[in-house]
């Protein structure tokens, strides 16, 4: 692979479809996006980003190719790259991704799940790059909660795809019910979805219901209620890093997604509660938990932003290959 | 190495202190044990520990010897080999055991934690090699706690040997306070010394202080309230379990330790909580789920008894080197 190695990424939301080609370094060459047409079901949605891909790839025809990687919303059985009840893509269980797509393309794609790429992305080109780090867990707080574990520069996806899923770790035993089926989850208490639900339920807003971006605004203004449920959040997030330092004791672990934006309002009583929980942390916590410091226990905001996914996604034939 | 390479493993424990010679196929040649000195101070420990080790080598001269290698309880600092506020050796914060067992041997020693050890023994010669199988998790429920993660036959310690230190997450976050500092560990609800602790606080026994072995047989005596002593104990590995299956998604998890005798008392719970808290094991659960099923999420009783980390200290020299 030389510098000039070209390689495509697709993000497969559910409501946005995104395909982008980039060179090795993370250079993003050109894109396209448009909704993802669920409505018209999926072999619409399938056509339409082989298309995209095919478009791109003709404008890039002198380059050295690398291959496609496919972002998948999750749960994504691998190595075959089979969906399984995605609640983001309805209908859509049992489809093989991966095989639907080699056909259309006649080539063979690499396929992952979205949180596991913005793991991957992260540590290539975000905080992991960065700080000469290859081994991270990254948590995404989106409309749900996602995860990731990079090991050595790999995705570590456990033997079917499905480690990483920390979302739906149980937190608390008779917490609140999740839609995974369980009670409790990290999911149920710190997504995007989750701080607005919470924020109702706290009265937050008298009767408005408020985006967590607009809560965070509330907070920021100085709003006890609303910096308690931040700091809720922020619990959840310490009890469920807690478990991960202790079973994985990496490096790195890195919040990114939407939700994030308030990590200011959330951080000091997830590193509060980290320390209370795990040993492993106050053993190898860096003297200042916000600056970096090797061979400690770092958790940080993630560098990269919404297009983290889609950057993992172009990343993957690249590691996968190599 | 050959089948008749002969290697050395040390169980270095609170109590005794136990070396033996295997063959690299976990054959037992010979073995000796002592009480652990800790009176006598920790110089006087490793002097009887290398003691054995040479003795032992004297007598297998002949033999290709791959090495040596030490259990010892944790926190374990890896790869230096340092002991940090080891419960269960007061008095040896800070010691190199590594470098004082070197210098003592004139040769390299391998060092791990006895649970991640154990897991390694589990993996190269119990279940694992049973299944055909070289990843996995070992829960060890001894005085403690210990866990160790078995990836691809190697031990997965993390960044400083803290790695699998599954006693310590809180399950339950206004639980029992935990000799490590935290609240509602799994240690604090599973392990030997937590299972004759709640037998008191629940007055079963009527004063008397029964072990985790009477408390079993009371339980298979049809007591109701040794039932669901149990179950409460199956219960806490469930949600311990939940966690670990999404986040590591493996193909088998095993349960170990003294108190895993009580196996039959507190699966039934243990699988019903796991299968309500992890959507991951639900996806991939063996059809019935005490046999075996390849490609699934397995949980079973380990197949080694008290010896699992001795002789995984043995299989450390062969494991490393390959």
């Amino acid at each position: 692979m030389s510098e000039d190695t070209v390689t495509i990424g697709v993000d497969l939301g559910g409501t946005n479809l995104r395909v982008a080609a980039f060179r090795a370094n993370g250079e993003r060459l050109r894109s396209v996006a448009m909704p993802t047409r669920l409505a018209d079901g999926r072999a619409a949605v399938l056509d339409d980003m082989a298309e995209a891909i095919l478009s791109l790839r003709a404008e890039l025809a002198n380059a050295d190719f690398a291959g496609v990687g496919i972002g998948s919303p999750g749960p994504l059985e691998l190595p075959r790259g089979v969906l399984r009840l995605p609640p983001n893509l309805p209908g859509w269980d049992g489809l093989e991704l991966r095989a639907e797509m080699e056909r259309r393309l006649g080539e063979p794609v690499w396929i992952n799940s979205d949180a596991n790429l913005a793991a991957l992305a992260e540590a290539m080109h975000g905080s992991g790059k960065h700080f000469g780090i290859d081994s991270l867990c990254m948590i995404t707080l989106g409309t749900g909660v996602g995860g990731g574990i990079i090991l050595n520069g790999h995705i570590f996806a456990g033997q079917n795809g499905a480690a990483g899923e920390i979302g739906h770790g149980p937190l608390i035993a008779v917490g609140a019910a999740c839609g995974c089926g369980a009670r409790g989850c990290l999911e149920t208490y710190a997504s995007a979805t989750a701080i607005r639900r919470q924020a109702i339920e706290r009265g937050i807003g008298g009767g408005t219901a408020l985006s967590a971006a607009e809560l965070g605004a509330l907070a920021d203004s100085g709003d006890p209620e609303a910096r308690r449920l931040f700091a809720h959040v922020g619990h959840c997030l310490g009890l469920s890093l807690a478990n991960l330092v202790n079973t994985l004791n990496l490096p790195l672990y890195v919040i990114g997604g939407g939700a994030s934006a308030a990590w200011h309002l959330f951080a000091p009583k997830l590193f509060e509660t980290l320390r209370q929980q795990s040993y492993v942390y106050r053993m190898s916590q860096p003297d200042d938990p916000l600056v970096f410091e090797a061979g400690k226990t770092n958790v940080r905001r993630a560098e990269l932003g919404s297009d983290a996914g889609l950057l993992g996604a172009a990343m993957l034939p690249l590691v996968e290959k190599s």
